[in-house]
């Protein structure tokens, strides 16, 4: 009973969609949100994988997402896509647009997509490989729901707001990294108190601004930035381009408008998509250059970013992915309850 | 003799024009430099002041500028624009290519301008003022010369790889900032040997690639990222789009084609524009609410970037810039001397 169990992907991704239909979840946003979760299990995110079901699941049932919305594209063929989620998750969002977005930006340059009113739960970096794989340099971003203080200030404003960048290579994984632009993730802190250890100077302030290490002040105060006012001036620059800009919320109107952190954020999106090919004009071979700069990283010992993930990935598709028991017990509550089962 | 001089901006740049003038740079260049450098001035960052004449005069001794180039536009009409600047500095090939990126970024929602073969010594936000004068937000980057180790590596490889960003504010300055991704300046590890006062941790490390407090050993070694393995992530991805991405050198080719730090780098630079108004599209206003969110930023007692900056341009405007009398001596001598003088 208490022995893991290991599925494909393929089976994992089967059940997932199956648990997301049975909630009453559109085929086409259960698909897509299955593929972005079974791709954090896949790569051994864990806290982007099963886990994630509960809190889209919790947001379902507080009826804050849309499980039957069909996303909108909206294309006047300039350099700007838009898809309006309606509400939905937004895998199947993302995956309306790119297709659109990766030719735009080989037709010229340079494009954009904004996601707008969709509800972001994964990592970014599924949706950054999806465009490497066409073969794009990809920046994408978007807020989230304020938990960070800006470098200097005294309390919660910004999101811990996702930046993630990714560089297609050839025959090979593409060059991505993917980081929250808060020093670390609410869930560190969180190990940290269950731990009963203190948080490295820097991650927070308590609820009236000080500096604090203690755990469970810094969960009452806020986290900050990465890299000081650096990091809050990025931060800064994601709520404007990927909030503000897009029309979309920003991440203190994402926290006003649902009250709690515990449901996933209604907000937009930023993917800007380029056409390595078209700028280089012939110049020089990008890929090929790109190859010198990754060894040169490499050959002294640096990490390039997601090596773990790229590595976890060859194990699952070559032996599955395990899930414990407990994980399978989830598993089967979502699929037999389903909304009860939060 | 040793009282300071106050000279109108006007008065500065018509000197600073005249000086690039007699060491033979064609007068489109001469007041495109000029213009950058007492911005400098102006804003009282002196670093990007009349200081930064001797450098491009020393590279202008080299024979390493091209004192009577003609940058050239190329224009296919697409979200691309190139400005080829034929080995000058930067500021007059920037010139000739910002207004078609700004209007070109109202056309089509986003463009990118690539300005290739030009030497860039000056700060990133008279760019992105330029820009976000059009009404255009704007991110813009560029490499240098290797002299930052990637985190987790031994020796330099990255450059200090600026990366600026830019909001237009109605009735306001804007919000713009504008920052190395190394964690220091190399100027500022010079100064500490100076005063001989040890590094923070973190700076740097020596030669042999182990992190140093002492700045000598700085010197000969490489400085770090801003922010640890997310910073070293920002600074690669600046010389992949804004190196090898526009067919340009990355910052150790830079440094490899001179062979040195003492000259201005060869290379290239990205800017990327953005029509807040047409990614909005009638969802919202942007830039009142961009003010909701400055103003949260400022209500609790952070700084916004760029106010120092904004605060000495008033005073410029006002009553003039005050230069040492060491500094007009430094002028008169590169007035009369020419590239002599250095």
């Amino acid at each position: 009973m208490n022995s893991p169990t290991v599925l494909s992907i393929a089976e994992l991704t089967e059940m997932t969609t199956q648990i997301f239909r049975n909630a009453g979840v559109s085929d086409a946003q259960a698909t897509a949100v299955a593929r972005t979760i079974v791709a954090g299990e896949r790569d051994a995110c864990k806290s982007h994988g099963v886990y994630r079901i509960e809190g889209c699941f919790r947001t379902l049932k507080a009826g804050k997402v849309m499980p039957q919305a069909v996303p909108e594209l909206l294309d006047d063929g300039s350099g700007v896509i838009r898809v309006d989620a309606k509400g939905a998750f937004s895998p199947a969002a993302f995956e309306l647009g790119a297709p659109v977005l990766a030719a735009r930006a080989k037709e010229l340059g340079v494009a954009a997509l904004a996601i707008n009113s969709c509800l972001h739960f994964s990592a970014l970096w599924p949706e950054v490989e999806a465009l490497t794989d066409q073969g794009c340099a990809v920046l994408a971003m978007c807020p989230s729901y304020s938990s960070v203080a800006p470098t200097g200030g005294t309390e919660a404003l910004l999101g811990t707001n996702p930046v993630a960048f990714g560089w297609p290579r050839k025959d090979n994984t593409p060059y991505v990294f993917d980081f929250a632009t808060s020093v670390a993730a609410r869930g560190e802190i969180e190990l940290h108190r269950r731990a009963g250890t203190p948080l490295p100077e820097g991650w927070a302030i308590d609820a009236e601004g000080r500096p604090t290490t203690d755990p469970a002040a810094a969960l009452d105060g806020a986290m900050l930035p990465f890299g000081g006012h650096k990091g809050s001036a990025i931060s800064t620059m994601v709520e404007l381009l990927a909030g503000v800009m897009i029309g979309d919320l920003t991440s203190p109107e994402a926290l006003e408008y649902l009250g709690s952190m515990s449901l996933l954020p209604h907000h937009g999106e930023l993917v800007i998509a380029f056409c390595p090919k078209r700028f280089a004009a012939g110049r020089s071979d990008p890929f090929a250059r790109a190859e010198v700069l990754f060894e040169a990283i490499a050959g002294q010992g640096a990490r390039l970013p997601s090596q773990r993930r790229y590595a976890a990935r060859i194990k699952s598709e070559a032996v599955g992915i395990t899930l414990t028991a407990e994980e399978m017990a989830l598993l089967e509550k979502l699929r037999t309850q389903g909304l009860d089962a939060v």
